[in-house]
């Protein structure tokens, strides 16, 4: 048995470094290199750039991908797009390296309808070169879909399903309080909506997975997003949102079939939201209902999935997988490979 | 690819006609044999035995196992006792037909520490058959369990685990309410408790599971049962319990590493509980709960729990697995197999 996992983290945007900072608190990792094009982090050191207390590590940042995965690592952690077709290239060279992979592409965590002949061609090539890889993270990949699919165990029938998020943002990032739109007036949002910049990705993918994993013939996925608008002035650490602008973004996912709404999905995710929770419920025999009081923490949350998620890729058949295949799990710090 | 999964049901008692009168309701399935030594059973027609409306299905319960297993059927599904001890034999005469094996005994949840030597032994033959056998259920193998270490999924660091399930039996089976105790004086249930009747069998496989899955190094499982005593009378469909009566037990479990509790958990399965509920915590990075307002119900969630894990056990790698390994999730009705 080899005494490491060698691993390469692929984009050092701030999912990327936190991820990167776990990573270095696993006993069984080596972090062998990292590849970012963003000349403000090639040619520095790994450790520096996510602002890790022992840095320097002495793995330095490059911004030649292919140099990088020429190290043929046990699995690269890829953390560049939400975005399948963007992000393809960068995944078969990371295949054709002999690498699995983990990545928080949204697209990737469940991409057989929206992008099948990407699926195809890449599980294929995963195949090819013995190589397993997945999309996954917090959402989508672990709250709306695996978390639903792990509730379904304990049902005898299930006749629909819901899932709820409430993410309270105000503590949040500021590039991820920007992104869902707070501070924006309703039409300033809805021109960014329009426009492709307002979204939360994965929602559909979330939908697919579920009514794969329960059997509904889902057909027709429908998406909406509007702002949440706030009724009091919000303050957060870097914005503050008046009365009557968007505070967030609020999504709704249906999946139906045969004109029958079998799945709901809800995501509202806004600064001065009075609770963060995921909620789960599935009607059928029983009834059942699962929350997550306080809810997962996205940033936090999506690290912990994709790192804890490496045992599990690496002990995977070759192809490409999602969260559903996998048993999503912890990986213990101490853990030897 | 076979047209049909070919089970056989090992163990007619009330779990095992639960999971009969489930396995029925799915396309996949084919039940092609019985077994149950009960003269009362045995010779019987299986759907009327397990109470089926459809009854009867032309499927005859046997109490010759050597007979039933000899028509090799894909897999086993095992209900016949709590102790591994007790059922090894049987569960080795399943793979020696070429079956995999999904039972409800307790022990084999996670038999490593209590039954070393079983578990090696099941799992070389499982491996030389290359078929796989799995202990599961709701708890252990759920709630107390899969579902802490699925929780850990978004986790960066765990310190410790608890998991708390009160269960209301008011509306169980009879003879689960006289299992718990309820109706009994204290010294009553006292010498039953002695005399290793009353007794929820798993916490310390869930414990065991738990620390595994968490990297805790637990060196000592220990566990108590006391009675719920009743404040005030209750009846149920089946029974009275006056106050200071016995309602239920109270069984609590701890997982200490070199001295240090590092995993709780307790269970509370009495009639007259005013509300039933699962919860887990867990202490770390981030701080994270989890509850199942209502609970999960025993019987239903067991049956659900074995009869969803049939794919997952089909396409299991050979040997001796636990549901830590295994992807939990749905088998739908309409699944070709």
């Amino acid at each position: 048995m080899k005494k490491n996992i060698r691993v390469v983290q692929y984009g050092v945007g701030p999912i990327g470094a936190g991820i990167v900072r776990l990573m270095r608190e696993k006993k069984a990792l080596e972090i062998i290199g990292a590849i970012d094009k963003d000349p403000a982090k090639a040619g520095k050191d790994l450790g520096e750039v996510v602002g890790a207390p022992d840095a320097p590590w002495g793995v330095i940042v490059s911004g030649d991908a292919g140099k990088i995965l020429g190290q043929k690592a046990d699995v690269v952690i890829h953390t560049t797009s939400s975005y399948l077709p963007n992000v393809v290239d960068q995944l078969m060279e990371c295949i054709e390296a002999g690498s699995c992979v983990v990545s928080t592409c949204e697209e990737l965590a469940y991409p057989f309808r929206k992008h099948p002949q990407i699926s195809a061609r890449l599980d294929a090539e995963a195949k090819d070169w013995g190589v397993a890889l997945v999309g996954t993270g917090v959402n989508p990949g672990f709250v709306m879909d695996k978390l639903v699919l792990t509730l379904a165990a304990v049902s005898q029938r299930v006749d629909s399903a819901r899932a709820i998020r409430i993410v309270d943002a105000s503590n949040r990032r500021l590039p991820l309080q920007k992104k869902i739109g707070a501070g924006m007036t309703v039409e300033e949002f809805g021109a960014q909506v329009a426009a492709g910049v307002i979204k939360h990705h994965g929602l559909p993918e979330s939908i697919a997975m579920v009514a794969d994993g329960l059997g509904f013939a889902v057909d027709d996925i429908t998406e909406t997003i509007q702002p949440v608008v706030a009724h009091a002035p919000v303050k957060t650490e870097f914005l503050e949102v008046a009365p009557g602008q968007a505070a967030g973004v609020h999504q709704i996912a249906r999946g139906f079939a045969n004109g029958v709404e079998k799945i709901y999905m809800e995501l509202q995710m806004y600064v001065g939201a009075p609770e963060s929770s995921d909620t789960v419920e599935l009607a059928g025999n029983p009834d059942i209902k699962l929350t997550v009081p306080g809810g997962t923490h996205g940033d936090v949350a999506t690290a912990s999935v994709v790192v804890n998620c490496i045992p599990a890729i690496l002990a995977a058949p070759a192809g490409l997988r999602t969260s559903r295949d996998l048993p999503m799990c912890f990986f213990p710090p101490s853990a030897k490979p």
